[in-house]
This record gives structure tokens, sequence and C-alpha cells, in this order.
């Protein structure tokens, strides 16, 4: 390297973020509390790799009406495309196929771990993020979509949620009903019954305007890009809306909407089934799919989970097209302030629904399918407003300051001491002087700092400095000698004596 | 999907495999234990994502020698090139200079994760596999280097290896010396000399003979693609495998080299690096080197780790260009079989050393590091081996059959009856009738099953089978009546003492 070396700028690419310690140390902790949960209802964990064959994945992405939508993708050697998992449900299923005979079936299983979407990155919305997915695999009856509603109710009690948070449950069959009411049946408009779904399910991302735009011609988002509607009527688009709960608004006048009282009649989940399955008698809805949320209203019931806990609510879409029958929704309920000061739910923190088909492109024998899938740093996220996730990263080291230069083998011995004691300690490692070392201890959170100079190296002693104690010196101006007495900033220790002492610092701030 | 439809085969992408319970429970505790004494350490956790521009990354891959060699790379929709991450160097050493000023200096961390290598996979060679790395930014001095080998040793004794393994330590600087002593001094010889330090950092995996031919003039390997050598001449190969102690064979006639007294003589770390010294004063190999070793000899010493866990030894190389002082590896020293029947010990579980320019490419100021890299799985394999690694899977559930298919809404409440009790447990979740489910069950690892048919629930009861006892039955062939009265593999209890009934088989097959 010469003088005039072109320096490289250090950036991280566009979309993606590092994490530091609390945040590592708070998504440790979340994810090894759903792990507990996951594991005492008989899932197994299993992992895949990150790549998998493009042909594998599918094009299953909720959002590919974006411009810039889609994968991660590149051409391997041996001229086969590779992609890196959008999703943790298509490798799943990938797994499944492929170790059929070798696994037990129904299959229960679960994972955590990364994703990447190759899409425009915004604040909060990220290229690559974590999931937490749970998927039973053989089951077809209503009992493995209840099971999984069961679990995530479970989850959130586990992490302290309990009372905060409601998992919402619909099923996809009625909702095609629904939209074959709307005149949108039959394969010619598969396409638009798609733009629909996934138009409602933006509600609590675009609100009210920028769902009625998606459903009618066009919308132009914030960076001036059209997204092209499903183009309904305007009749139509006012159905639509009312029909999803959330978007009613004081003042509509869709409010009147008979469907609306679904949500706000209460009673039990077989109670809203029969009053929508009574609303939609005439308009022809099979019935398969009421007959589905009944089953589950049924099971979840009988298993002792109130309406408070599991609730069955025509509001929840799903913007996927794999799903086939029921689709379930985390909503968190407490109140949070959005960007605009408006008080709103915290809202989603993850969703799922049934799958039918997915294995099945890889398989002969209809592989019907059910799963749940948690937004691991929105979760997060939440437990850390409701003061349920500590995620703290380790106090700070102990440092030993480095004197003399010509000592540091004495004071890496001293070190090692304390961290064969269990003490997390450090001894300085720069070429810097007292004051910049000082620095650096209080920037490490450091709770005490251990100083061997020539004076003390005679008398066969440490000075230990307690840097809370010193802190709080610092603040108070008037001298509180009683305290400094009790607890002195600065005190001196025999050498051997090293361990104990700060031991005792340690104890006296509630360190160890 | 029609009746002919398609069908994608289910496959794992070429060099990438998926994990089982098994295998992520034992990483996950390893990990743990490695976790503890790095922060005991000081060292805190970052995590950086799995792209980088690949500006960023340099190109400092180990093997870029062979065909097919690489990183996986892709260009962006706004024209730039990413790449991802192919070890936790490069991205450690982007993040330290973006966050410069807002660091510790000197800055301890530590992070593990995936890396990938766009290289031909081979049996045990894969293509993402798992590095845990610990990184000390912006120390210079021996000192910096000391603590990496005393945390590895300290990690290895946390795993249950004490005695089992050595932390050995050579310095590049030294080594540069000994290839100026061949005659390969000087820029013009630069590649010559990556050249030959790969190919004696290849020994343990190539032998003697392989890297004799990587010493000369090309190796064929096994798919037989040409690798080109080092053009060493007869007599420099001769001298630099007797530079690397490990090429000693029996009956080879340069065991008379004084340098291979080195690794043989024993003695203290100081009494090694005085040998070597005096052994190369003539050669003028630069004292620098020499000096850095008796640096880290004595701190090593005074902080009570002996020649058994961490030793100066000449044969240490490693093939990373970046290298520019100490180099260590630990080397795992129990015996194993290897492939040809031969014992050998187990060998290197990772390895690093001070790279003091791969930060400075970023900022003008000078910015030395060194840093320690674990390969995660062949540690793991190395705990499991020498039964330092438990990794079990959780047992498996209790199952609870479903005998009616109208009564799933009961056994579901049984189910969520003992999970409450924090008793893992599942409903059958498919349509198969009782052999079917039992099988299912035995597959699972059922420790109990829970049957209730309709002549139980008019009794008011539920039958439990104990499956560990129901096995030990069917294997004895004569009637042990006394075993059978005291742990029936079969018997009755009331519905409402389901969950005790439950507990008292768990107890007895120690599973809770």
């Amino acid at each position: 390297m010469t003088d005039t070396k072109k320096l490289i700028e250090p950036r991280l690419p566009r979309g993606f973020e590092d994490r530091l310690p609390g945040d590592i140390a708070a998504v440790d902790q979340m994810i090894a509390r759903i792990r507990a949960v996951y594991e005492r209802y008989g899932f197994d964990s299993v992992e895949t790799p990150l790549f998998e064959y493009t042909e594998a994945l599918g094009k299953f992405l909720p959002d590919t009406d974006r411009p810039n939508a889609g994968v991660f993708s590149l051409l391997d050697d041996d001229e086969q495309w590779l992609s890196l998992r959008y999703d943790l449900t298509a490798p799943l299923a990938r797994y499944f196929a492929q170790n059929y005979d070798r696994l037990p079936k129904p299959f229960r299983s679960y994972r955590a771990g990364y994703v990447f979407r190759n899409e425009k990155p915004g604040p909060g919305r990220f290229r690559q993020f974590m999931q937490f997915d749970a998927d039973t695999v053989g089951a077809a009856g209503p009992e493995a979509d209840a099971e999984m509603c069961m679990m995530m109710a479970d989850t959130m009690d586990a992490l302290g949620l309990a009372g905060k948070y409601v998992v919402k449950v619909n099923n996809r069959k009625v909702l095609d009903g629904v939209l074959a009411a709307l005149g949108l049946a039959g394969e010619a408009h598969a396409q638009t019954r798609l733009t629909v779904l996934r138009a409602l399910d933006k509600l609590d991302r675009l609100g009210v305007a920028g769902v009625r735009e998606l459903l009618g011609v066009q919308r132009i988002d914030e960076s001036g890009a059209v997204v092209p509607g499903a183009g309904l009527k305007e009749e139509l688009i006012r159905f639509a809306l009312a029909y999803s709960a959330l978007a009613v608004e004081e003042g509509d006048d869709w409010t009147e909407q008979p469907l609306l009282r679904l949500a706000r009649e209460g009673g039990s989940n077989e109670d809203i089934v029969a009053r929508w399955r009574s609303y939609f008698a005439a308009e022809h809805v099979p019935t398969e799919g009421f007959a589905e949320l009944e089953s589950i209203a049924a099971l979840v019931s009988a298993a002792g989970y109130g309406t408070d806990r599991i609730r069955i609510d025509p509001s929840v879409v799903r913007g996927l097209e794999y799903y086939t029958g029921a689709v379930f929704e985390v909503e968190l309920t407490f109140p949070v302030t959005n960007e605009k000061g408006q008080q709103v739910v915290f809202g989603s923190v993850g969703g799922g629904g049934r799958y039918d088909g997915l294995v099945s492109r890889f398989r002969p024998e209809p592989t019907p399918a059910t799963g749940f899938s948690i937004g691991v740093s929105r979760l997060a996220q939440a437990l850390k407003l409701t003061g349920n996730l500590a995620g703290e990263a380790p106090t700070g080291p102990v440092v030993v300051l480095v004197m003399d230069r010509d000592q540091t083998a004495r004071y890496q011995a001293m070190v090692a001491e304390l961290r064969q004691a269990g003490i997390r300690a450090e001894m300085y490692l720069g070429s810097s002087g007292m004051n910049a070392q000082m620095k650096y201890a209080n920037r490490r959170n450091a709770p005490a700092v251990v100083i061997e100079g020539s004076q003390e190296r005679e008398q066969g002693v440490v000075t230990i400095k307690d840097m809370i104690a010193g802190a709080e010196a610092a603040k108070a101006f008037t001298d509180n000698a009683e305290m400094r007495a009790a607890r002195p900033a600065q005190f001196n220790a025999p050498r051997d004596g090293l361990v104990a002492a700060v031991r005792r610092v340690l104890a006296a701030e509630g360190v160890e």
C-alpha cells in the first residue's frame, strides 16, 4: 500500500442491516421462548440451506405486482438457476417431498432463519430478514389448523403478551365465495381475485384511501411508480372495503353493511360463523369454508381457548396466492402511536394458513399442509415496547489498565485470574495513556478498573476503581462523606486479593 | 392442477445440506458454550448481513488457484455488484471502518454465521457452512495475539477438550524470512510465496506427495484438473517440506534438518523461539517476527498457559494471503482413523492470525487487527467423537390417538391439558386407523400413548400405554410377571387423572 492509496468506502448494501449486541441477545431470548412452546407441541427443528433450485421455490411472492419484486437468483456453473429462499415455506415443501419416505406423517416441524427479498428497500423494509415458521405437512383436517392457532396463542402467552393479542382466523374458501358474489368467479378472474385480496391485505399499511386506489384503476406509490389496480367498479369497491371490518371509519356510509355486525356483535366463534353463514346463504358461497371454520371454532373452544385469544374474523385476508383453506393472523391489540401521531393497535406480527397445493407440486399424492410464520424483528419490537424482552447485552468488562508497557505480562496475568474466576475482564490493548484508557473503560461500561503503577507494585497492592460509585460521587456536588466511607470510589487491595476485591465491587453494583 | 401434472423433482442444490434436530441442538449447545468464554473475555456480539458490496469483500479467498473458486455474486438493479460473504473477517473490517467513530478502540467482537463458497462441492465440502469468529481490531501489539490464543485454549477447555488440543502459533514475518532464504524475496516472487504457503498449508489434506507436487511443476487433482505448482527446484522443495515439521516421515532423509529439532526437543516456548532464531540468524531472517513470538511466549507463560496448551510451532502456515504477523491454529490431538484406515490426529478445527492491512483498505489511519475463526461443523464433529456434545433432540411427544373421528375435540382437549402441564404432546392428525397411528407413535419415539375409545369414554377412563415398558415386554420371551406387575405396559387411569398418570409413566422412563 502506498501513501496515496485509494480508499474503499465502507458501506452496508442497500436494504441490509448490521445487528448489535442488544438486538442479538433480545432476538435469541425470544426465539428460545418460542421454541420451547413449539417443542411442547411436538414440533421438531429442521433447517434447510439458504439456496434452493429456482424451480423448486416457485413464484409465490406476495408482492409480484411491485416493480423490482422478486428473488435473488444466479446461474450456477452447471447452467442451473439457484435462488435465495424468499420464505421458509417453499424450502420446507421441497424438504418434505425429498425425504417423504423417511419422515413421519403428519410431519410437524419448525425453523427460524433469514429470508431474502430482492425488492426496493425502505424504512423498516429490509431485503434480508428473519422468519420463524412452524408447519404441519400431511394433515388435511381442521384439527391441524386449530392446533396452529392454539400454538400461536400459547406462544404469545409464553412471551408475556397475555391479554394483548388475538389470533384471527378466516378461510380462503369463504373469501373466494365472497369474490364470486362480487362477480369474480372462474379462472378468467383469477388474477383480479388475487389483486383484490392483496389490496385488502394492505389496509393497515396503505389505509382505506390506498386500498381504494388498488381496488380501482391504479395507485401511484411514494416513489411515483404506478401499480395497476383490480379495476373494480365503485359499488364493488365499496362492498370489498366494507367486507374488511378494519376499513370502517366514523361516518362512512358503508358502516350499515350487515356483514360488519359479524365483528361487532360478539358471542362465541360458533355464533360468528353462524351469523356469517346465514348472511351469505343467499349469495351461494360454498359451505365447505364455513364448515371448516365451525370445526376450528369447536376445537379451540373444547380446548379452552376463548374469543379473547382465538377469534373467527372476516377481515383476515393474507396476500399470498397459495392459501387454499384456513388463514390466520396474530394481531397485537395494544395501542401504539403511528408516524402520523394517531393511536392505532400495534397490528400483525405473523400469519399463515393452509396451503394444500405447495408440496403436491413435487409429489403425485395429495399432500395437504398448514403453517404459521412469525416476523421476528416486528415481534421483538413489540416485546421491547411492552417491556417483555430485556435482551440485555452483557454488562461491561472489568478493565485492567496498562500503566507500564513493559509490565503487560503482569497485567495479562491479572486478567487471566479474573476470567478464570468467571469475571468478564479485559486488559487494555491499545498504546494510549491513562486518560484515553479511562475513556475506553467508560465507553465499555466497565463496572471497575484495576490499576497497578510502579508504586502499587512496590507495595504489593492494586488500586480498584468502582466506576459506578465514582460516577455517583462525581454527580454529587456536596461531599457525601457517609456514602464515600461506606463505598469508596477507589481503594487499594493486596495483589493476591484481586479477585475477592473485584467481586466485592461487582456485588455492590449488583453486576454479579 | 390436472391429473397429468408435471412434477418438479425435489432436490437439494449441489453442495448444500439440510440440518436435522440432533445436529441443530448440538451446534446450538456448542455455540452457547463458546459464546460464554468469548463474553468473559470482554468480546461483544455483532452480526453483519450475508451480502456485502463485492468491492468491500476484496479477493482474499484461500483457494483462488482452484477452478470454479470464488464467491456468489450478482448485479443489483442499481448496477452495483453484491456478493455473499465468503468469511466473517472481510465484513467485520467493513463494519468496523463504517462505524469507526462510534466504536470503542480496540474493538473486541465475535459472531457466528453462515459463509458461502462458490466452489466445486465434494464429500464434507459444502458451499454454505458456519464459522464462529472472534476479532480484536485496533490493537497492534502481541498482547492481542496472545489473548486470542489463550481464549481459544480456554474455549477448548470449556468444551471438555482439556488435554486433547494444542493452540499452535507461528509468525508470517518469520515465514516470509524463510521464503526469502529460499530465494523468494521481493514483489516479483509474491505469487510464488503465496503458492508455497498454500501448498504447505494443505499437508494434512494432500499428504507429503501432494504438497511436493504443488511445490513443483503442477498437481492433477481427483477430478483430473491441473493445478499449477510453485515451480521450485528439488532441493528447495525438500527444504520447504522439511521446514514443515508435520512432513517428516520415518526414513525420510530430510529428518536430519536441524530445523526439525525445534518441534522435537521440547522445553518452553521461549526455548523454542531461541533455538529457531539461532538457526536462522545466518539466513538474515528479519528479527521482528521472532521478537513478536517471544512476546507471545512470555505473555502466555505469565498467564499460566503451558506448552501443552499453547505452543510456538514452525509448521503452522495458514493459506490466507492477508496475514501480516502472528498466525494460529487449534489442532485436536486425539487419534482418529482416516479413510485409509490410518491412525492420525483429528487435526485443525480453526485458525487465524493478524491481518493489519484489511481494515486499512477503508481507512486512512493504520488499523491493525487480529482474529480467530472456528469451523463450526468440524468442531462439532470432534465433540461428538469425544462424547463432549450430547446435542440430543428433544424426546418424542406423548401421542393421543384419534379413536373416533367425531371426538377430536375431546382428544384435542386432552393434548391441551398435557401441554399446559409442560408435557410434550400431540394429537394424531392423520386419517389412518389404529395400527398406522401406533406406527406413527413408534416413529416419533413416543414415550407414552393415550387411548380413549367408546368403552373408556363410557367408564370415564383413558388407557395409557407405556411404550418403553411395552417394548421391553415384547423383547422378553419369558413372561416376567414381577416386572409387569411393577410397571405394566398398559393401564387405565381416570380421565381427570390423565396428567398425573402420564407424569408417572414419564418419570418411570426417566423422560421428565
